[in-house]
């Protein structure tokens, strides 16, 4: 079995812009510091890597919990990770479901041997705190999951009314924060959440690979006092932790160069700050909606559950959502994302995250769309789009 | 809760030479290829990098299976992958046993609900294929699982023999090909190994974050006839596997960057040629035995179960492991791996692997533990092991 090497050429991406659901694009310093020379997952400055990566993520996170740590895998793989370790077959979880990702931690449940009970938002919708309070009067529930940041509609769920009507019953609070973390504001402590998972490659502008995740003492103690042990080998946290403590307890080797990425990532985010850096995802986001109405296309999420870094648009009639979407790559290196599930062909999604949310993507995905959308001989009013969004940077 | 950016520096790991356990040292055109632009996990040029680290993947497995892939996650989790796929709660599984890694697929098997059978052969030697015969004459088994490579006591295993005692009996064989893969001949169809794994940082010389993983037709029956759901969402093979199909059905983003690294480092494999690869790893592992044994010390696995990749060298007497390993570091910034278990403070694991296995990292080896050795005031042969290696390299 012969392979001719001849035949593969040098990596060579060319230049995109990122402005899908993620990945979102990277800062060179990023990718500068992921080709620094691989070292020893026990090396002493490994070691040092490790521990600034975890100041690092809990000033993200807003968080004093021991263990906050990146997983090693995507976000998805942090998902799991919380759910293996906080959920024992019988445990009863409620997951509030408002697009696709809830429904995988419903997926992930039912794996493992979790009591589902399901509530149901409308796609592009918030969840509802009452709905998940009436479900909580009725029955008994260990753990309450929700998504921040519904990648797959643009919903933002009111984060802290949930985490209220969770504790107020007693129950384990989880959040996936995959794409509102370095976005908007989280903050673990303050918000009552006991355990939340994320991933790198959103508005972190880390590449994917690692999905951060944070455990407080509540969970910690679910976790220690679980009646069997967790199915999962690999994300099983009481023996990762151990290696993310002082024991430094080989469990498996970590990914060193995108630990290297996330660092960097992590310190650019400090750098700038917190508020400075959810602020500017605000603004951003307001001069693209400015502008996609003033289009004359509408948002597909009501104004006040929008999420500011994932914008979904809807498909204007008589456009052609594989095309355009082909013609903005193509034509403009520009990537946005389609709809999922019952959402493709109606929606595009049009990230701003970490990096990426600029006045010049802004203005860049405004135009080339206004363009695209001409050249199919679909109406728009004409320049419209860059006026409003001017106006919105105009008026800070 | 603030955090002062300027606490942190840029990441500056130095320099170092892998000859540990792994990760292994990284060519630099890999770590280039890693901090290329960050594109969508749906570009149409992704999908080529994908489809050629298949390709390459393959060519490096000498297998036709079409499901070959880089799992998103450590070595570990390949492993994971293959037993939450493979294995059903109350299928028998035979785990040979002989070093930690062994140890570990039983502890994933009885987490997922495997009946186990486990038969062990002393920590530094091969597996009998005597002992895997005798057990299946007195067990049905549905599968066999054995370590190529014992990473952790530098014993092979004779993988053809357990082959043929698995297929007779009519179970699956899974293979651990972690730190086998790249540095000594593996041929997945000629072998008739229905499942095996890797990992990146070993004998591929990419950093760690990806497990490549393939299954033959025989192993993706046994996935497709399950009759429970697979345990793991994340590590799902039958989703995975649309992923990297022409399907490309979404399951979760791929690690973008450390794919482009992987497919770089392997185009330096294929550019080098499998067998030339293997012959540079026994040369160079050739070369440091006979140095080591040279200079008074011995080795701790027999001459013909020896790995060429990894070397355990018995800790002489009067030698403190501790303060030798770290002196290595900081003297020489070389880095050599410890014993797990009970072998803790009688071996040192040194390392040719991939990229790594070169003359000059053998004699820099040879001369700096000898160095450190007099200077510990423990009694070697001087100067017998650069003269010794030497005319290893001489014979050619």
């Amino acid at each position: 079995m012969k392979i001719n090497p001849a035949n593969f050429g040098d990596i060579d991406p060319g230049n995109r812009i990122l402005m899908g659901p993620g990945p979102s694009d990277v800062p060179p310093r990023v990718l500068q510091a992921m080709s620094a020379p691989c070292i020893g997952h026990l090396d002493p400055y490994f070691l040092q890597v490790m521990d600034e990566t975890q100041q690092l993520l809990r000033f993200l996170f807003q968080t004093k919990n021991p263990l906050t740590i990146p997983v090693s895998g995507t976000g998805s793989s942090g998902m799991e990770t919380c759910l293996v370790n906080l959920v024992e077959p019988g445990d009863t979880v409620l997951v509030c479901v408002n697009g696709v990702f809830g429904t995988r931690i419903c997926d992930i449940v039912q794996r493992i041997g979790g009591d589902l009970i399901r509530i149901d938002a409308p796609w592009g919708r918030a969840i509802d705190p009452e709905d998940v309070r009436r479900a909580i009067q009725v029955n008994r529930v260990d753990i309450v999951a929700v998504v921040h940041a519904e990648t797959s509609t643009g919903a933002c769920s009111p984060i802290k009314d949930i985490s209220k009507t969770a504790h107020e019953a007693g129950a384990l609070f989880l959040v996936d924060m995959v794409t509102s973390l370095g976005g908007m504001e989280v903050a673990l402590d303050e918000m009552g959440i006991d355990a939340a998972f994320s991933g790198t490659q959103k508005c972190i502008s880390c590449p994917p690979g690692l999905s951060p995740v944070s455990f407080n003492p509540k969970a910690m103690e679910k976790l220690q006092n679980r009646k069997t042990p967790v199915i999962s080998w690999y994300l099983d946290m009481s023996m990762v932790a151990s290696y993310w403590s002082p024991e430094r307890k080989y469990h498996h080797t970590a990914p060193i160069n995108m630990i290297y990425g996330l660092r960097e990532a992590l310190r650019i985010i400090a750098e700038e700050g917190l508020e400075q850096r959810w602020e500017r995802h605000r603004v951003n986001h307001r001069a693209l909606v400015a502008g996609i109405e003033a289009m004359g296309l509408s948002m597909f999420v009501p104004e006040e559950e929008r999420l500011p870094m994932l914008n979904t648009v809807l498909i204007p009639d008589g456009a052609d959502d594989l095309s355009v979407r082909k013609a903005l790559l193509s034509q403009f290196g520009l990537e946005i994302g389609g709809g999922l599930g019952d959402l493709a062909g109606k929606v595009w999604r049009v990230g701003l995250m970490g990096h990426a949310a600029r006045p010049k993507n802004v203005f860049l995905f405004l135009s080339a769309l206004e363009t695209i959308l001409k050249a199919q001989g679909v109406k728009v009013n004409k320049g419209a789009a860059l006026d409003a969004a001017s106006s919105v940077y105009d008026s800070l």
